[in-house]
Parts: C-alpha cells; sequence; structure tokens
C-alpha cells in the first residue's frame, strides 16, 4: 500500500495495514519534509508522538513515483482537505497504470445545485486523465488518528458502490482485536456525514468558551447542557443535508454520523477553534493568532460551501430555518462576524 | 408548584419555574431531609452545591400535605427511578383533588410481553386511586441538574399524548434565556430515549476503564474511539427498542435520543460505574465499596429489566443479534460478572 499524505490519519492507517503483513509506503506532502524524515530515520512520528511500526518505509514527496514503484496493490489518498485537488492531480501525475484506491481526506466542494463529495472529485480527476476511476472507495467512522496509531479498539465504514470492492477491501485491512471495519454501499450517506461532521463538531464546541467569558457558576457547572443541546441540532441537520446530497438516514444514525461526531466533539482543532468563537474572538484573528498555521477542517467547509449553503436556502432548495446552527457558524467564518447562536430557533417543530 | 422529590433533578427543575414567578414547594422524600433543612434555613442545597433562588420553599417528606395546599396548580414528581412506586403511592396518598403532573424520573418496568414506562406507571396508580390519569406529562432531554441550576442553555422535551396540555406546561416554564422547550407528543419514544439512555452511558464509560489497567500508550491516546464505537451502538439499540415499544425514531435522532446519551456520557454516576467494570471490576464489589450508597439509574435499569430483555430476546420478540451492548452490559451486572463486550458484534450488517 502507498499512502500519499504523512500527516496523522494517513500515517496512522498504516499501522493496522502493517499489522496485516502488508508493505507500507508513506509518502509526505511538500509540507510533511520533517516527519517523513523522522519516520524515516528513527521510526518517530512527531506529530502521532509515537514510533510507527516497522514495516513502514517513509518518503519525500518527490519521490511519489519511486514509493508507488510497480508492486503498489493499494493507493490511499490521505492529504487534508485544503489540498484535495492537489493530492488528486498528483496521482494523476505519477500513476502508470490503473490502482485501486481509499481516500480518507473528508471534505465537500460545491457547485450549482448542491455539494460534490471528495471520491466523486478524485474519480472525476482520474477519468480525466484516462485513469480507472471505478474504484474509487473511502473510510470514516470514528477514529481519531493518535487512537488508531495505539492500536485502541477502533470501528469505521469503508464505502464504495460495489459490494465485492468492499469486501476485499475489508479483508485486506481489517483484524478482529482493534480495527473493525464494517461496509456501505450508500457513498453519498458516509462522506456527507463525514465532511459535516468536522463542521458541526466545532459548533458543539462553541458554548465551552461562554466559560472564558460569563461568571463561573457557584456549583462549577460546565457547558454539557447547551453543547448536547446543539449536538442533537447538529444531527438533525446532518441528516437533512445527508438526504439532500442523496444519502441514506442510516449512516447518520450509525457510525458515520453520530459515532463520528462523538468522537469528533473530545477535542481537536474544530473544537479549539469553536471554543474562541464561543469566547467572542473573530475567526481571523483566532487563524491570525493562537491557531496560526493549524488546518481546521471544520472552517475549511465552512468557507468552501457556506455561500453555496446560504444560495441553496435562498432558493427554497434547502429549508433554512432548519439548518440554523450551519448558517450561523458559516456566517460568523465567510464573514469574520461575531458568532450569535440562535438558540431559540433550534429543534423547531416539524412543518 | 409542588414539587416531590429534593434530589439535585427536583431542586434545579425548581429554578425556571421560580425565574417565571411561580411559587416553588419543594418536598423532600423521607431520605432527604439534610438537603431540605438546608435550603429551608439559608437556601443552599449541598448536593446541588448552589444557592436555590427566593420563591422555593422547602419541606419535609412528612409535611407534603401541607406543601400541596389548596392552590398547588402543578404536581412535579422527580425522585430517583428506584422509588418510582413509593413516590406514586405517596401521591395518591395524599392528592385531594385532580391535578396535572409532570415527571422528572427516568426508567421502566418490565411485564409479560414487554416494557412500561414511569407516565404509564403513575397513571396506572393515579387511575387505581380514583383520581385523573389523564394529565400525566414527562420532560427529557439534555439536561444535567447543576447546569440547569446555573442557568446554562438547556433543551427540553415536554411529552404528553395531548399538544394543547403540552403547550399549556410550556407556557409555564419554559424562558428564552436558557430553558428552551420543545414539545412532542410521541411519549413511548420520548420515555424509551430517557430511560435507555442511562444504561448506555454507563456501557459507553467502560473503555476509558481500559485505561486503568492496560499499560498507556506512547503518545498518551486516549479510549474516544472506543467510547464512539459504543456511541453509535447505542443509538442503534436505542432505536431498536423505542421503536420495539411503539415510539418513534424521531426522537431517537433529537434530544431525547443523541441529546441526552451525549450528556450523560460526560461524566456522571453512570459514567464512574462503567469505568470500574471496565476496570475488571465486579458489580456488587463497586457497589459494596468506591460507591456504596450511591444510586446508579443505568444499573437500576439493568436489574430491572434484564432478564426480561434475556427473555424477548430468546422468544424471537426482540433481534439478540442487534443488541450485543445491552445484553453484555445487563449480563454483568444482573449476574455479577465481568465485562466483556463483544466488539466483534457491534454493528452487524443488515439483515
Amino acid at each position: 500500500m502507498t499512502i500519499l499524505g504523512a500527516g496523522v490519519m494517513g500515517s496512522a492507517f498504516a499501522v493496522p495495514a502493517v499489522d496485516n503483513g502488508h508493505t507500507v509506503h508513506l509518502v509526505g506532502t511538500h509540507l510533511d519534509d520533517d516527519w517523513v524524515d523522522s519516520v524515516a530515520e528513527t521510526g518517530w512520528h512527531p506529530k502521532l508522538r509515537c514510533h510507527l511500526p516497522d514495516g513502514i518505509k517513509a518518503f519525500r514527496n518527490d519521490q511519489l513515483a519511486e514509493a508507488l514503484g510497480d508492486d503498489t496493490d493499494l493507493v490511499c489518498l490521505g492529504v487534508n482537505s485544503a489540498g484535495i485537488e492537489w493530492g488528486a492531480d498528483r496521482l494523476c501525475e505519477v500513476l502508470q497504470r490503473n490502482h485501486p484506491v481509499i481516500m480518507i481526506t473528508k471534505g465537500l466542494r460545491a457547485h450549482a445545485t448542491g455539494f460534490e463529495n471528495f471520491p466523486t472529485l478524485v474519480a472525476r480527476k482520474l477519468d480525466a486523465a484516462g485513469l480507472d476511476a471505478s474504484r474509487v472507495a473511502a473510510v470514516a467512522g470514528p477514529c481519531i488518528a493518535g487512537e488508531l496509531a495505539a492500536r485502541r479498539e477502533s470501528g469505521v465504514v469503508f464505502t464504495h458502490q460495489d459490494q465485492g470492492y468492499l469486501d476485499w477491501l475489508r479483508q485486506l485491512l481489517a483484524n478482529d482485536s482493534y480495527y473493525f471495519v464494517r461496509t456501505s454501499t450508500d457513498v453519498d450517506g458516509v462522506e456527507a456525514c463525514a465532511a459535516w461532521k468536522n463542521f458541526y463538531a466545532l459548533a458543539i464546541g462553541v458554548p465551552s468558551g461562554y466559560l472564558d467569558v460569563r461568571a463561573p457558576a457557584e456549583n462549577g457547572a460546565a457547558m454539557h447542557n447547551p453543547a448536547a443541546n446543539l449536538f442533537a441540532q447538529a444531527i438533525s441537520e446532518m441528516r437533512l443535508l445527508t438526504t439532500f446530497m442523496g444519502g441514506s438516514i442510516e449512516n447518520v444514525l450509525a457510525m458515520p454520523g453520530t459515532g463520528d461526531l462523538y468522537v469528533t466533539c473530545q477535542g481537536g482543532r474544530n473544537s479549539r477553534l469553536g471554543r474562541r468563537l464561543g469566547a467572542g474572538k473573530l475567526y481571523r484573528d483566532i487563524m491570525a493568532g493562537p491557531m496560526h498555521g493549524e488546518t481546521v477542517e471544520g472552517a475549511e467547509l465552512a468557507l468552501a460551501v457556506g455561500p453555496a449553503l446560504e444560495r441553496l436556502c435562498g432558493e427554497g432548495r434547502l429549508p433554512a430555518e432548519r439548518l440554523a446552527l450551519a448558517r450561523a457558524v458559516c456566517h460568523a467564518i465567510a464573514q469574520n462576524a461575531p458568532l450569535d447562536l440562535p438558540w431559540s430557533h433550534f429543534h423547531p417543530p416539524p412543518a
């Protein structure tokens, strides 16, 4: 297996592969040189903060063709969402023959009447390059990279239209001790959940920021009630957006929806940005200051699809009054405005 | 409003009522004398760890009739789940006329072919005592008592068959600043979620206990992946149990389901018991030792319905293979056995 993207998730994804006896070539982007060099020299991944197991060989980006060689059976795309076009183009540039692909990168792009998920985007680019576009699968589900690298019991979902291909991938990568793989042919549903969950995790992190500016309560009360209120609103909005995108409600209820949203709320960059917005800071000030240089997937999504979301609501294609949380967060990020959560508008009664 | 049960939730429920200008009489059970005396003397609730606002008058249990007086407009039942029969009987004993009732207490009782929720149980007892059983509503949703008492933004759902009665309750108790009330006529769905969520929060707490016995990971990795795997499995099982009990999937997705499960996983007694089970301790040893004297609602539910759950699975009324988490937890608690989570059996493919 050759993985493009030596960040935390790309690197962690190598662990179950190696444990199943496969050889993994881990290739950095042009931004990953320091990590690649460290893994190559000592096995230590400075960002994952652990030693990667033997059987993983690290390559710099300009060695991608060498890493692929002529014996790669599976290509994994694991760049961050902002780099998806770059990553897909890079693959198209170096692939000499048709490979099965599995994608870690999550996100969406807007078009005139809706949103395109990343497996579709990558397949489109492979096809345009004259390569086989029929085997672009994706992996989603509640899986923090550091915990996967530590072999914590993790459940994920592989998704693709073809069950036979999914079964092949599952047999290649799953195990019965810590990497529990389920499959779904509902690509639209899995990928909608996987993308929107980063965005909503950011939103659910907002109330914790209130504590940074309000007088603390006598009893030390935290902000779990407001976060839980938003969690349920997020699931409701994810359901709407997922079905709008052609996905099924089943994956909203399952690991890609409820499970992944839960795990993404347990900390990480989305939550930290949400907290600072909740404390009254402006998006650009946060990204120029305390979170300088970090990629926040939820904010990237807001920037990528926020204007389209607003337009689709205006055209009546999406129900504006049922997407109050998404619209509030998109507004704050895209307009660099204070974030004001419209509590009274959440959980509107059925139409 | 007269509230029976001066524990944390009964007492916190008085806060939005008083803020809306109502007079609240808070009546303890026979176990709450110390709290009642403290509230009566200084307003300080030792368990909630805050001062209750003026307008709340505290009474000992033997003063229940006096507290009710002849001007109580709404009775609230807020005892713990183990005391539900006692609480309902106590109301039947002292009520001189028909009162609207709103219930905080959550739980289920088993019968031959299924489970009975607590509003139904209380209505049955009121009816048997010759009292009006048609106005027993309930409140559910993601609401930790200490945060409600601190006026954190909290969303809840009032449930009853009659929308007109719900609208009256909502107007009585809701506000637009921190107590956001939604309504649902799906009593079976709301109450199923409200009961089972305690049980599943206990289950989701289990993996954190693994960290107490395993060698820690190099990178300090936590146990959020396993917990999130269980979270999604719990939602899937709650959906099954809710629809089995005649409820709708809508409330599983909304505040009573996803929202309340989320908030209940953020700490509390269910999580603490789960963690100790995860560390390999036995239920009875935990309850005789470090958690002596505490009521753990999730464990109470396992004891109350575990045998019936197993029987209903055996009879084919419930799908055993899709309730692997519930069955594992019930077994460990009812049989006082080590808890072994069957990871490979979670998220079974569709039948």
